[in-house]
Order: C-alpha cells, then sequence, then structure tokens
C-alpha cells in the first residue's frame, strides 16, 4: 500500500523536542530539552481525595457520562471567576470554553480563523508547536521582531499591514522559549493596534502563574475592548499536565464557533479531570501549591543562572534571566550553528539542549539555543552547566 | 469586531443532535434522540478504587506529568492483545494509538488522508459527526448504497471507480443510525477491493461489544492483508464516555502520521484516563461489565421492538431490529419529512426522535428517523412509542 498522506502533513514531521527524547535514552544524560514540570510537585494524594469524593458523590455518573462540548458547568463558572487574577473582567460562562490543554486552543484557533496560505504573525523566535500547528492549516507563520520587552510594535505594524495576517499569536508571559515578557505598554498597544486592523490575537499563557519574582503584568486579553482576543491556559503547569485540562476566553461568539471545531475532534474534554481540576480551584488548593512549586522553580532558575555565570563564556554567549517560567534562552555573539553541533555536544557532554533555530517561523537564526531547569535536579543543572560551559569554550576556544 | 471565519468553519453549524438538545429542556420530554449509555451502568465504583490504587502507587507521579503522544505504553499493550476479540492478529503496541474518543480518529484520520475537494465514500445513511468532520477538512461525503446487509459492494466498485475516493468510512457492526451489520462475505469484499483500488478504510467499531443476541462477526480490519484498513473503537459504550479513551490500529507508518497529526492537537489522551481504562482491563472487569450492560440493553431494546409493533402504523413504516448497539432506524412508506414534522411532533407528543436527513451525505432523504433506546426507561420507552405511535398513525390517516 503507498499511503497517500493529505498535503497538510505530508512532510511534517514530529515535534523535534518529542523527536530529541526519542533519540536520548541514555539514562546518564542530563536533559535541559524538554518543558517538563518538575515530577516531585505533582499532587498525587490531593488527586486521589478529590477522586475519593467526586466517584461517591451524586456527581460521580454523570462525572462518566457524556458531557457538553463546552466543557463541564461548573469549572465553566469556576474558571469565569478564577480569570479576574488576570485582570479578565465581565466573563460568564458564555465566554469559557474548557480545553484538553492549552494546545487545544491554537489548534482551534487556527481551524476556526486560518485559512490555506493566510499569514499568521507570531514572535520570532515562538513556540515550537504554534508552528507546528500552524503547517496541518497551511498556513503561512511570519515572524515580528522580539525586543527586551516582547515584540517590536512598529514591526508588528508594518508586518500587519504588509501581510494582511488573519492572528497575531503570542505568549506574552515568560515567552516560550526566550522567558520574556510583553511589557504591560506593549500590550495594551497591541490591543489597539490589532483591534484597529481587524487581526484576530491569541494570548497563550501557560506560564504566568510560575513567577517568583518581578510584578505580575496584567493580560493582554484585559486591555481588549473589540472582543478580537483569544486568551488560553492550562492546568499543566500548575496542577498536572497529565489530566490535559484547560481553557480559552473569548467574545461569546467566538466560543460558539471553538465548540463546533472542538465537537469535530474530541466531543469534550474529559469530564473526570474537569470535575478534579474544579473540585482542586474550589477546595483553595490552587494557590497554596503554586507558592510550592515556584519556591522549587526559583531555586532551579538560580541554580541555573549561577552555574551559567560560573562555568559559561559568558562575553560570547548572552542570556536571558527569566522572572518567572521554565526556560533560560542562550544566543551566541559568533556564527555558532547550535543545530549542527547538537548530537557532538550530546555525544560528548551528555547533555541536551533544544537547538533555537526550532521556534523560528522559516527564518535562518543557527546561534541560539533553549534551557529548561525545571525537570533537572541541583546536582545536575551545575553539573549539566559546567560541561556545556566546558565544550563551548573550548569550541569558542578553537575557532 | 466582525469575525473572519475559515471556509472550512464558516457556514458549519453545530452537531444536530447537540442543537436538539438545546432545544429540548423540558424535563417532562421522553428523549429518544440520542446515543448515551444508560447512566446508571456506569461503573463509579470501581474507577473509584482504581484511582485510589493508582494514586497511591508508585505510578502516581507519571500518570500526572506530561506522556507519549502514542499513549501510555501499558495500555497500548493490554490494547495489541485485546483486539484479538475482534480477529485482529499481529498487533504491537507500534499498531496501537490512543486517542481521546473513536471520533478523534476520524478527525485525525481526515486531517491525515483527506484534501480539499477529495471524495470520502461512506454508507448512506452514516454517522453523523463524519459528515461534520469531514467538512472541516473540505472533503466531499459520497454515499453508497445500504441494503440489509450494509453497503452494496457493486455499488461501492463503481464510486470508487467513479470518484477515485481517498478513504471509505464505515460503521459495520450495528451502524448508527440503522442498526445494521456488515455480513463477514462483505467485510471480506472490501478489504480487497479496497486494497486494489488503493483506498483507506477508517472502520469505526464503537458498538460491537454491545451484541446481544446473533453470532460475533470478525472485524474488516481482521481482512486487512494491504495494511490500508485504520480501526478504530472507543471505551465510551463499555466502559465510560466521560474517560474519553479510545485507541485505532493501524499500520506502523499510519499510527506514526496520526501521532503527527494528534501532537498538533492535544499532545496526548488523559494519562489519568488511559491508565483507569488499562487497570479495569487487566483487573478482567470489562467481560462481566459488558455482560450486564448488555442485559439493560436488550430488555430495552425489546421493549422498544414491541411498542413498535404494538402502537405503530407498521404497514406504512419500517423498523430495524437490530442484534445490539443502540438504535432502531424507522423509514416510512409514505413521502412523510421527518425534518418538517419534528417541531410539532415534540409540541404535541413530548417525544423526540433524530430526524433521518442529518446522516445522509448531500442526499435529500427525508422519509427516515433514528430511535435510541439506551437512555430512557421502560416506562418511557412504552409511553413515547405509544405517543410517537398515535401520532403517527394521525398523521399517516389524514393523508
Amino acid at each position: 500500500m503507498i499511503y497517500n498522506y493529505s498535503d497538510r502533513v505530508k512532510n511534517l514531521k514530529g515535534n523535534a523536542i518529542r523527536e530529541i527524547f526519542a533519540l536520548l535514552k541514555d539514562p546518564e544524560l542530563i536533559s535541559f530539552a524538554g518543558g517538563f514540570p518538575t515530577l516531585q510537585t505533582l499532587p498525587n494524594k490531593e488527586i486521589k481525595e478529590i477522586t475519593d469524593c467526586l466517584m461517591n458523590s451524586e456527581e460521580a455518573l454523570h462525572i462518566l457520562q457524556y458531557g457538553s462540548t463546552e466543557g463541564y458547568t461548573p469549572l465553566r463558572n469556576t474558571v469565569a471567576s478564577f480569570v479576574k487574577r488576570y485582570g479578565i473582567e465581565n466573563v460568564t460562562e458564555d465566554n469559557v470554553l474548557i480545553v484538553s490543554g492549552g494546545q487545544q486552543t491554537i489548534d482551534l484557533t487556527n481551524k476556526c480563523f486560518v485559512n490555506k496560505g493566510d499569514t499568521v504573525l507570531c514572535e520570532a523566535p515562538t513556540y515550537l508547536a504554534f508552528l507546528h500547528i500552524l503547517k496541518t492549516y497551511e498556513g503561512n507563520a511570519v515572524g515580528v521582531k522580539s525586543e527586551e520587552d516582547g515584540i517590536s510594535i512598529s514591526d508588528l505594524e508594518e508586518k500587519i499591514v504588509k501581510c494582511q495576517p488573519k492572528l497575531l499569536y503570542l505568549v506574552p508571559t515568560f515567552s516560550n522559549p526566550t522567558g520574556k515578557t510583553l511589557s504591560e505598554k506593549k500590550r495594551k498597544a497591541i490591543a489597539e493596534l490589532t483591534a484597529k486592523y481587524n487581526v484576530m490575537v491569541l494570548e497563550d499563557d501557560p506560564y504566568s502563574e510560575l513567577r517568583f519574582s518581578g510584578e505580575r503584568v496584567k493580560s493582554l486579553k484585559s486591555f481588549d475592548k473589540a472582543g478580537n482576543v483569544i486568551f488560553t491556559a492550562s492546568f499543566s503547569k500548575t496542577i498536572a499536565p497529565g489530566l490535559r485540562c484547560g481553557y480559552c476566553i473569548a467574545d461569546k461568539e467566538v466560543i460558539r464557533k471553538l465548540t463546533i471545531g472542538k465537537q469535530a475532534t474530541d466531543v469534550h474534554t474529559s469530564s473526570l479531570s474537569q470535575a478534579i481540576i474544579n473540585e482542586y480551584l474550589k477546595k483553595g488548593l490552587f494557590e497554596p501549591h503554586v507558592e510550592s512549586i515556584k519556591k522549587v522553580y526559583k531555586e532551579k532558575k538560580d541554580a541555573m543562572a549561577e552555574a551559567i555565570k560560573k562555568y559559561m563564556p559568558c562575553d560570547k554567549i548572552k542570556f536571558t534571566d527569566p522572572e518567572g517560567g521554565l526556560f533560560i534562552w542562550g544566543e551566541f555573539s559568533d556564527n555558532i550553528d547550535t543545530d549542527e553541533i547538537f548530537k557532538d555536544v550530546c555525544l560528548k557532554t551528555k547533555v541536551a539542549y533544544v537547538a533555537g533555530s526550532t521556534f523560528f517561523p522559516g527564518e535562518n537564526v543557527k546561534n541560539t539555543f533553549r534551557l529548561n531547569y525545571s525537570n533537572a535536579t541541583l546536582q545536575q543543572i551545575d553539573e549539566g552547566i559546567k560541561k556545556l560551559g566546558d565544550y563551548f569554550k573550548n569550541l569558542l576556544g578553537a575557532k
């Protein structure tokens, strides 16, 4: 049998990071490649207790039955209040769609707004799964310049005028991969600019709860007066990714269209997952749990930042120092191809990063890399950065 | 804001049945419209016990962490053995993809094989969500004639030659909406015919476990020598739909492509749901549970068939009498438009069916309707069919 795949997937390879994982089954390897939460922080005891209560309650059978595509009503109501913490006001359950992880919102938004050949703008670099998903809709990703405080507003306007994009995709807080945060001033400017030009915005916020220093910034959605911003977040980084549960907030009409898109894929998100998350939030477990995770992440980020200062050739590589999230971003001043050296680095140092090129839409940026600190121990962080530092010093010295 | 939706969803309305549910919030209404399992059969106690064990085990943290897109390895292995009951042999975990309900396989198969304008063949009538999903890929559904024992093989060959379809979609056992089962002879013929013409087949099997009379028929996949058949089933009708967990079986290469498609939507299926299903199967709970459900369904089907004989104008309406599944299909010999009378029926009888037109690809078939018996009590079945029968007799008498 010769399989005639559709154009949209014909040339699609697996997500680069998942490919790396397959490659790297060596147990000795220290991986800074993933973006997983710290395993030990996952709240199995609380989830056991919650499930016990749920399965003994009158709700049990309804949780096991088919649910509505929009989501479990108690969770939709809980989320409608919950998002006030992001400055998102005047939201009812009609503005909430429960999704099977934040990634599903990226899929549904592209499904509902992007035709083949349409342009979608994003920060360059950006979350690689967004680029992957956009390919399945045969859209065209165009990168907007990234500055210290997020995308360049002048470059954004220029590209809106030039490309007439359907959509702007952003991870405004603790961006994946750079860890940068978009300033409040720019958020306001983006809300105004995109409304003016009739461009939809997808604000992807998996990380803002993981802020361990600095001040909280209001969401871009909180500045949305035109109804063109879709806000999405998940409980993957704050409760447990294995439950696959997130949500999006948008204008009612948009929610109805996204719901039709979701109906055509998984009918609805696991009701058990939804009910667990709802109870977790209602019992007040979220805040103290997030506080405890943040301590762990701050410690790990500090350890990595310190190790970088100690072992890395910091005159030749610039690193971000994020106030939250999961990632540090490195950029060589020299013309180093981080893709090309990747296998050699893994082989010689037994340390893995993700080459930056995978996060850029089309452009040929080769001298960057992403480091994750949430999924390694403090000892591994010190040891891994030392090994990487030695390798890079040697590499740069030899040039 | 004017929302410029993509062509694929612009004209898409919600699933007809879900729209009906919204319409019919009257608590007095007897609904034969859905396709839900009987609420009281859902195994909440067993799921509570299983979750207890899982969350106390060493696996707990891994179940709450990100998993692989292909699925939870223990469940993939369990499923690889489990499908022997359908005559599917020589399967390893590499042939298994865990999905978030069988509907996701329909989505992924269309995503991976169907370009805009491509033809997909299906039985006429067929599962309405398939028609809905195909629209989101801008494919073109063409119906193949339905006979007593499933689709017509001569019509199938004619349409394969004429339309050069990418895919054939079938619910071979206890079809939704008709309740018909494709004969073994025809399954073999279809496997050979589609292999000859290089057409992929999606065999959707949500119902075959719910056989309460007659003999089990081997799956179409069991006759697949070319590797062109994708088999999908879920645990929604046998364990609990709220967990959103199913699987598909296909050639390794096809599984890899479907996996890339799934990665771009929900990353992976809820690991908690997957682990619960795996334990349920491994503990031997599946067989006795399905036996107990079948008794309930047989009783309900018998009650509905009996009420039909008693109250319906059976000289003017032909009904199927299925050996399993969830549905009975009615067909008027007169030219009755079941869509047109639907609201009047609901208003006057407080009984709901689904008009048959929604299950036909394009064709203008108006004189059919679907009745579900799993979600009403025996008393409601007798009462509802009596009311419908009276209405129909009156309608036909008045003509």
